[in-house]
């Protein structure tokens, strides 16, 4: 085996991860849960996410690796280190999709994890703090609520109990699947009581167009937006189309239109960064001659300084409740989750290496939410992007070109190799030296 | 039995209609069909509707009457004259409602056109021409397309066949359930052989708010604005709400607001007598966090002025082309129908028996459509409106004013009984002696 060629991030020195198998093992993982139509329908417990946990594990049968599932079914592939007491480092993302997915998102963070780990072996490099390869369970959410999951209950910032008792849409209870899975891979699962890491890198597709935009490589991942999700209901009077003038109207539709042309003005005098989307919008009764009575629309609010979208969404009931007269209306929020700041050292690292390895590299903000942001707020945490075509994401056109993603795998090799030496108490940022 | 007090619009010469009678009439009727919420449901050719018209029928069973139905299932019922020759006047209007629709729309022509005949026997009067009340069939077009279906034929605006032929949402089909009507009122369809009428006026709600918010009695109604339907398809591109910056989006919902703000421009600009409603609006795929991909909407646009709306018709798929980019657009026209213009010498008879009688009384156009556009396109026409109460209509809420019931009868009376006396070829406004 051995390394791509220049183009591909290749190293000065030899070191990196096997493209051949990274690609290889893309093509096995894409025929679990396989569509009809080139995509992935591999929803979280479904057999094919069962049968893709189980491929990977099928990887580590070796004495120097451990396989550990904890009691959400987070899945751990466990390299040792040379010190038995050193914090491990970890990488990871998931194996679940949403209905009809793509073949890349969180499926390419754990394949170059577990190429990581294979690389390293060949290498014969053995580091000081154990590697531990995390695949997360359900991180779409699109089965079992919430979005996230696993991540969430080893963060703490999500209740075990919460998560065991969650429904799906044919009445399934999590924990019941859950138990299911652990039978079919053979695991009896352990709760959470080992070491937190000491650091968690991932890479992912950036399920979004800023790179391949910008024509660049890597992306350094600054922190992930806050986002403020609300529901609007405003309410006016239905009434003939054709026997009421317009100045006697309380149109539920034109009240929801001011409210959004109010709210984008008061997004759009700032810094451009304010991302703002209405993506489900009701008009009832909904017959062409009558005026509408309700409109409900919700506002999707992003931002990466919390103290700006905390300001936004003070904002929201009173632009709405001005711009919806003479109609009534009524604010609620649905979500807010505060932005994530992830950790400048690791940011470094990302960055010197895909320089050294002649990969152009810029910073950016993930607007999508990942299992790194649970993982953020228990540990130094960083991602790593590559770009993804037209920006596409949760369908079966994503696509990543294999150089990005075998350049993005080697970032992550390197990050995690300059991590796995780096002392306690040190912050990446303090060890320039290990890349 | 007597006529009502002052502030019902009774005559000076005591002529007129009897308030008790038709206030009784329209209890009853509205007891036919009713929901328990205080609505009715009479649907076109329902047991509810048959019952309907057998009452009225069953108020006529005199030998100067006849009755009549035709092949469309229209219900005549002709009050003798005295000139042999002289093709009659017809009032009318219609029994069936839409589903929880109210006691007035339609009801109050037919009960008032009734009320004219019965009152006319009780004052001993006879008139030159014959007096024609129409019940027409299936106005409201909720149960079989089209709306106006009845009168549509009758003027030779719709073909038999066509009507014949319309199934409802069960799979009813119109001609199986019409000849099931014929037999539960023992009739003979005869096919339509008599003379047209020399005139056709119609009492109606008004099912808008302008004679309510203006404080006036009795409007006289100029004609029925045209009437252009569209819709509008617009498509940009899925993207995740959180990844794909904003000037990087197709966003069609966003797209539709310019497209209806642009069209709002170039409507407001004129005379404040263009009506444009946005009545459905479609987000797909509609999930929060997406940028929605289709954006499907309807637009009713009424003007009184043909000229002034085929302009604006012209207007349309340039202004949403332009408003559309960078997504695009398709524009579909639905409906198309032109303004109807009534009889001026009609219009004048009511403006002046309202005076006369002491009502209030003000011009306006219809917003909506009624059988009398129909008949417009085949003799002379005239409406009679009176207020209701919040221009409601269409819902069980509909409510008119006892008084105003009977002023308007009353003017129909005053009108029918001018037009009765007129000789062929005059228009009514060369008789201004007749009321």
């Amino acid at each position: 085996m051995s390394n791509a060629g220049s183009g591909y991030g290749a190293d000065s020195v030899g070191r990196g991860i096997c493209a051949e198998r990274l690609l290889e093992r893309h093509m096995e993982m894409a025929r679990i849960g396989e569509t009809s139509t080139g995509g992935i329908d591999r929803a979280a417990l479904s057999d094919a996410d069962t049968d893709a946990h189980a491929l990977v594990m099928s990887w580590f049968r070796q004495p120097h690796y451990r396989i550990e599932v904890d009691d959400v079914g987070n899945l751990f592939i466990i390299r040792a280190g040379r010190d038995p007491n050193a914090s491990p480092v970890m990488t990871g993302s998931h194996l679940d999709s949403p209905p009809n997915g793509g073949r890349f998102d969180g499926t390419l963070g754990v394949l170059a994890g577990a190429e990581v780990l294979a690389s390293l072996d060949r290498h014969g490099i053995e580091t000081r703090r154990p590697i531990e390869l995390a695949i997360w369970m359900n991180e779409e959410g699109s089965r079992f609520s919430p979005v996230t999951m696993g991540s969430a209950v080893r963060a703490g910032r999500l209740g075990l109990e919460e998560a065991l008792n969650s429904v799906d849409e044919n009445g399934d209870v999590f924990g019941a699947q859950l138990q299911r899975y652990f039978g079919n891979l053979g695991l009896e699962p352990i709760p959470r009581l080992r070491l937190d890491p000491a650091f968690y890198v991932e890479l992912h597709i950036e399920q979004g167009p800023i790179l391949e935009n910008r024509g660049v490589r890597i992306g350094t991942v600054s922190g992930v937006q806050g986002v403020r999700q609300y529901r609007i209901d405003v309410t006016g009077k239905a009434a003939h189309a054709g026997t009421t003038p317009m100045d006697l109207r309380r149109d539920a539709f034109v009240a929801a239109c001011r409210i959004s042309a109010g709210l984008s003005a008061v997004f759009a005098d700032s810094d451009r960064r304010t991302q703002f989307t209405i993506g489900r919008m009701r008009v009832l009764p909904g017959a062409p001659n009558t005026v509408p009575e309700r409109a409900s629309f919700t506002i999707d609010l992003r931002h990466p300084d919390p103290k700006r979208l905390a300001e936004y969404g003070m904002k929201m009931s009173t632009v709405a409740a001005r711009e919806a007269s003479p109609c009534t209306v009524v604010v609620e929020p649905l979500i807010s989750l505060e932005p994530v700041v992830f950790n400048p050292g690791i940011c470094d690292l990302v960055e010197r290496s895909a320089r050294r390895r002649g990969l152009s590299v810029e910073t950016l903000l993930s607007g999508a939410t990942h299992d790194a942001a649970n993982m953020a707020t228990l540990t130094k945490t960083g991602m790593i992007f590559i770009p993804c075509r037209d920006g596409v994401s949760h369908h079966e056109d994503e696509h990543a070109e294999p150089a990005d993603m075998i350049a993005g795998a080697n970032v992550l090799f390197d990050v995690i190799l300059a991590l796995a030496e780096m002392a306690d108490g040190h912050t990446a940022i303090a060890a320039p030296a290990l890349i």
